[in-house]
């Protein structure tokens, strides 16, 4: 293993974490961060104090990092926003790695948007396609208080009429009608590219299923995730009252060029 | 966003997939590949076939490139390697990304350390400590395999007694006795670092819960994972009648320089 | 198979049905039912009109004879209730069943009364203890609302310091320390009779358990149910996004004379 | 509360436990019971050592008297039967206690035909529809087996052209296709009496949803259980490494005659 000096964090994307476990997004392109609700507060003295206590606006702050999570978490959003179990599964499942090149459909709110574009690093890339102005308005924004447009394109575009990025490392559908889109994913997908694709009812997991075998694709498998939220206390471990309910289903298969 | 050429996947690690599902690592350090049980193949002649039916030994294979999942599934193993639902959670939650300085122990099999290796990229690091001479060995086989040692580097440490290395993004546990290192990982951990922990028994999760309350971290919270794969087919869509039961409870925390 | 007569279904316990599904309890021990809410009506026109809409201070609903689940759904009740999920299980695990005798402790709020002493039928008996004499009146108001005293007795009572009654089938015991109550419930029950016990808690379920292991018991198993609700409509099908979390564990055991 | 003498339990059906949690049936129709694999053992014998360890061919075994789910483990059937979980939400749900009246279609192998008629108890009467001369005649030995052919009643019969008995309190489908059941249900079920049916997938669910909403029902819901095993254990507790995965979906609704 070659050593590397650390890279000091500059400019890092930081949140305000109240004693109640709320969090705050500090929007980070001014001298004077707005934070919502709490008043404006100097970028330079959150810098100089993560994971340290801050005052603003009269009440205590912890200062953080954003986490990939993090920005999930304060992000401007639409109605849907896929959940963190959903997210870690996509990124593992679809194998979305450092210099990945990588398609989503549709972009939504961006939180899956942040995510892979974390995930792929300064190296990879992310086409984020919609056919709703928008969303993707919505989307940009919250990538770009992510500091992530770099590495992030974003198409006005119909999925189901084809994808113009070509040997690209992973499509990601999530979509209401994910089958639509899956002639289109295998065209631009390389060899041995990965498919994932998200739908909240059965009917159309089933539909996308019937689109994926039709074409060669292999290893295709459905899963849902539940997530249990344990409580840990001296007075005992339990799982939580409140279950965290379904989110969706994800299919996952990867394009080849043969069949058996 | 800048545009960026393909990069070509040259030496790609190497999967033959048979008609079954089943998965045969391909060694990539000669020019004739041996694989356990077929026999022999030729390096150049897979890696042109990326994607497509090739014979071996008789029988016919399906090339893949290997993805974390694949390098996972097809690994030298001990007796316990993590699965892909809590890898996934582990990389997401613990914002393991590209370029990330990530401490995990104990080593184990590596299936972890070649998941987080993949992940932080050629610009990240991880330090892979375990007490047991025997599991390193395997591990540094089983990432050497998916050609990641240059950013990984093995330790014979224990991870009780301290980590050298500091200012580390991210500290793994997957130990019997996590809440030991947990002292540890909070002097190894930069502010707002992240620390993961996996155990099977609620009582490794009340310990370690209550090791992690006594040192400033904030965000605790433990989670459990149920995957439930389901059977997609024309004749009817259910979860399988086959489940994957308990593998074992996440921990999550973030290491702070203060509290409220 | 014997050819037995209809029973005319007199005097049944009935429920107003709203059209959101919210019900409400009709007490029956006067001509004139007082309806909590929505004023007074005559018992004799519900009674004739089970299944057929009413009108009752201007808003129809449905007349429901009262189900065991009825009961339980409309019962006063303090802060916790045993889930139809739970309670379905422990009546089949404990195999309570036509005039078996049964105890149960604590008495709680009598949900768990009430589906026991219909279960048992009127040759069954069912002998509740609780130490808490506010909520032996409770039970008590609730099982004579569901007209099952002629089958219950209460006893105020520590199940802890043993059980009068003996050679009974069944004991349940749903207390904070069950495991307290394992010597009672093995000194009361007849050979081959059945324990069941509640607890939120893993804890308690490992004292519990400790406490059987050290008796003639066999077949000792515990187990969680969840409970997922499905959404089905013609736009889809899929669990609920809502979802009822974590209520308790059960464990079951059967007391014999022997060991191997 | 009435008092009335303990019944002696003369002629229970016995079941032999073996000492790695293994049942063995006994039959009872002569003085001389026959156990498969294991010999000829005297009934007498038995019935007076109820609790207690006997030697039959040479091996040990505790005597227990059977309890619901002793006759369901130990019943000679075919490729599928209803689980524990599940009959116990169908009795508790469908509301099925002593002295109700019940229809149930298919016979399948009788394990839900046992389990309802233990519930139903001597004073209720059980209607089991098959189409398949073999299945009913399986279950009438299962039936007989346990003691139960006082109240039950086969019939070679096809639900979907109706059922000849009226006025019943619940009717249970399980079926390939409930859904054309449900119009025989209505017709036989007295008001306010209660339909249940269990299907594997959910587009069984989703038609027999659809038939029940086209009739006066109200209540309806679709649930699944799932079952999770605990470990227990002094080393640690936690849910089992191996899991019962999905077995089916329950549908539940009640007959009236007026709709809102």
């Amino acid at each position: 293993m070659v050593e590397v000096p650390i890279q000091p964090r500059m400019g890092a994307v930081l949140i305000l974490l109240d004693e109640r476990g709320k969090k705050y997004a500090v929007s980070n392109d001014a001298l004077m961060s707005r934070i919502s609700k709490l008043g404006t507060v100097e970028q330079a003295k959150l810098q100089s104090n993560v994971g340290r206590k801050v005052s603003v606006g009269g009440r205590h702050f912890l200062v953080l990092s954003a986490s990939s999570r993090d920005l999930r978490d304060t992000m401007a959003r639409g109605p849907q926003i896929l959940t963190p179990k959903d997210l870690g599964a996509i990124l593992y499942e679809a194998d979305i790695v450092p210099g990945a090149r990588v398609v989503e459909a549709g972009t939504g709110s961006g939180a899956l948007t942040v995510a892979i574009a974390r995930a792929v690093g300064p190296s990879g890339r992310v086409f984020s396609l919609d056919v709703n102005a928008d969303a993707l308005a919505i989307a940009r924004g919250n990538v770009a208080h992510a500091g992530l447009l770099d590495r992030v394109q974003f198409l006005q575009a119909d999925v189901r009429k084809g994808i113009e990025t070509k040997e690209v490392d992973s499509v990601i559908l999530d979509l209401v009608d994910p089958w639509a889109g899956v002639e289109s994913a295998w065209e631009a997908l390389r060899s041995c590219g990965h498919l994932a694709t998200f739908s909240p009812n059965m009917e159309q997991v089933k539909e996308t299923a019937a689109a994926i075998r039709h074409r060669p694709f292999v290893e295709m498998r459905t899963i849902e995730l539940i997530e249990r939220e344990m409580e840990v206390r001296d007075a005992g471990v339990r799982p939580s009252f409140a279950a965290l309910g379904h989110t969706g289903y994800l299919t996952f298969a990867r394009k080849v060029l043969d069949t058996f």
